[in-house]
């Protein structure tokens, strides 16, 4: 059931292995992944460690890895410089030289403060992304960005930087929360609705099967999806252009996650929320036809995902999109659809229109 | 005056501008360096501000450009995570967008604090080089190594990330004490060494006039420095191979540095010292020429640099070089001469041959 993508980015182009059991065999792929490496730093966090570090620490070492650790704390909070810094002090302890790689064990937090580091580090050393949850298999793993947050906002200093080998085991899945798996599903149908009515379409078919983490679903809706986020990253690597249809759900979703502090909903879940909008905007301004709300809104109830749009005053989300009051008229580019399937960069998008949509929802 | 040379580094070119008083033209420089930006941030320290800034800030406002400032204090101590975590929160509260340039007035400190900041700002924005001392002049502000250290390491933690721009007024230096002068052509003449047979006669005969700054002179031995570092930068970006041939002088210079605290010899002292070394390793191995050592001595005296090697045991001298214990028969890689203007990578350098090097220093 194994399943091999190769990211073609030249000098810098990557395999994504999807296996399920294959956590087993990371020694062995990075050895061919790195050779002549002979030491390596494992990050994780507090949670993955007890599940997953005994089983990844054997692997390299039966492969004559030796091999360091660092334990971070869990959760978004951490995701700052100075957990990140901790990292550094690891990679300075272990005496990593510049051929020498870390791996990221663990979600998209563990992915991307490893990535940064790995990408600061001597200026550079190899990484390897072993992500954990379903939101880090099937995004934040594969397109090389790479950060932490700022007080004043989040994913602000980073790097674009490549990791040099991308190794997902589906069966990990099996000890995430439930409600993380449908999350991460969010942002699979997310792929469907931006770039592929089948694959959408198909998703509807599989979902019991996809919740129940049936394994040969779930390698399937992991490999589509990475493979439609790397054509947009190799098309597209430092997002200057194309790149931005991938936020198609994330300009209102970091909205509502921000109106209600973060503690709300999981990020999937608004983006959920936020592609039904972008559906229901596409159709009010005669980008999409009828349905194309419902379609959206049938899949993600399939998937149990939320599909009621929070209250919030006109102005406050507003505020929460960033809208410069300098600049009344327009606001600032949506990924709007023109079907499922065929999302696209809309740039005039009126604060009119906003009000009417967000009344539409709580007539 | 002007002279200007091109860095061709494909979609990441940039000029290096060098003109006596072209201070006063940063703000249109930078409007075709960086076009449709409106904001910019000067990052520089306690001791240029009050000599450059409101010079650098007039030129700007003058062309249209709204303008931050993050003056820093000054001096190598500052060049950690924690001052350079300033920088971005001196970009945060400007806001500046993906766009907008970051610029570093003043020397390889803040050159390599400012670009490193920059290349992780919302993962990369533009920024410019405006060197004010001659060591930043002729070697840090190309190249794009930025960085910041480690308490456990120099430089660290960094990134590969290419200037916009390098801007370069040789006025400036007339307000540099005369012994940071005298380091920095410690570096112009490793250029002769490494690269240059001609370059090396020509610094013997104009010396009396690069010490006292004469503009023409100035100029033209700055053009020069950084032409030899684009060239080598241009064929190995990364420091993959022939770069490493910038480090002449730097195995026993950085031995020097650390075995005196850092405080008896500036870098580029301690480096002229790491020459001398060099050319007499090369001449004991065979590899260079009598007469090799004593043209690097008469050159480092015309300018006034420190020639005498100081005393320190041998174990102090290995240990320093960071000589691996488990490793007791070879040594790391040095910079060796096969004559003036002929430098080479050595891996073959047998500790009991620097024993003898540092006896004959001292018999």
């Amino acid at each position: 059931m194994k399943k091999v993508y190769r990211v073609d980015l030249g000098d810098r182009a990557y395999d994504i292995h999807i296996e399920p059991g294959c956590l087993n065999q990371i020694g062995q792929a990075l050895r061919e992944a790195v050779p002549e490496a002979g030491r390596c730093l494992v990050v994780t966090n507090e949670t993955i460690a007890p599940l997953y570090l005994d089983q990844v620490t054997a692997s390299l070492e039966q492969t004559g890895w030796i091999c360091f650790h660092c334990i971070l704390p869990d959760g978004e909070c951490f995701k700052t410089l100075d957990t990140w810094s901790k990292i550094l002090d690891a990679m300075m302890d272990a005496r990593l030289a510049r051929n020498e790689p870390a791996l990221a064990l663990g979600g998209g937090v563990i992915g991307d403060m490893a990535g940064f580091a790995a990408a600061c580090y001597r200026r550079g050393i190899p990484y390897v992304q072993i992500p954990t949850t379903l939101l880090a298999q099937v995004d934040s793993s594969v397109g090389g960005k790479t950060a932490v947050n700022h007080p004043h906002g989040k994913n602000m200093i980073g790097a674009f930087y490549q990791p040099r080998l991308v190794w997902i085991d589906p069966r990990v899945l099996k000890t995430l929360e439930p409600r993380e798996v449908r999350a991460g599903l969010a942002e699979v149908i997310k792929y469907g609705a931006i770039w592929d009515r089948r694959f959408f379409d198909w998703l509807q078919d599989v979902m019991p099967r996809a919740l129940a983490l049936d394994e040969e679903v779930a390698s399937q809706m992991i490999l589509s999806s990475c493979r439609y986020k790397a054509e947009i990253v190799m098309a597209d690597e430092t997002e200057r252009g194309q790149r931005a249809l991938l936020n198609l759900g994330h300009t209102f979703g970091h909205a509502i996650e921000a109106l209600t502090g973060y503690r709300r909903y999981l990020h999937g879940e608004a983006v959920g929320l936020g592609m039904r909008m972008a559906a229901r905007l596409s159709e009010q301004k005669g980008f999409a036809p009828a349905g194309c709300e419902d379609a959206i809104l049938r899949l993600l109830r399939a998937a149990g995902l939320p599909t009621e749009i929070p209250f919030f005053s006109f102005r406050d989300w507003m505020d929460a999109m960033g809208h410069d009051k300098k600049n009344i008229g327009t606001l600032v580019r949506f990924v709007l659809m023109h079907d499922i399937g065929h999302a696209f960069i809309c740039e005039d998008v009126q604060a009119n229109e906003i009000e009417r949509l967000i009344a539409s929802f709580h007539a």
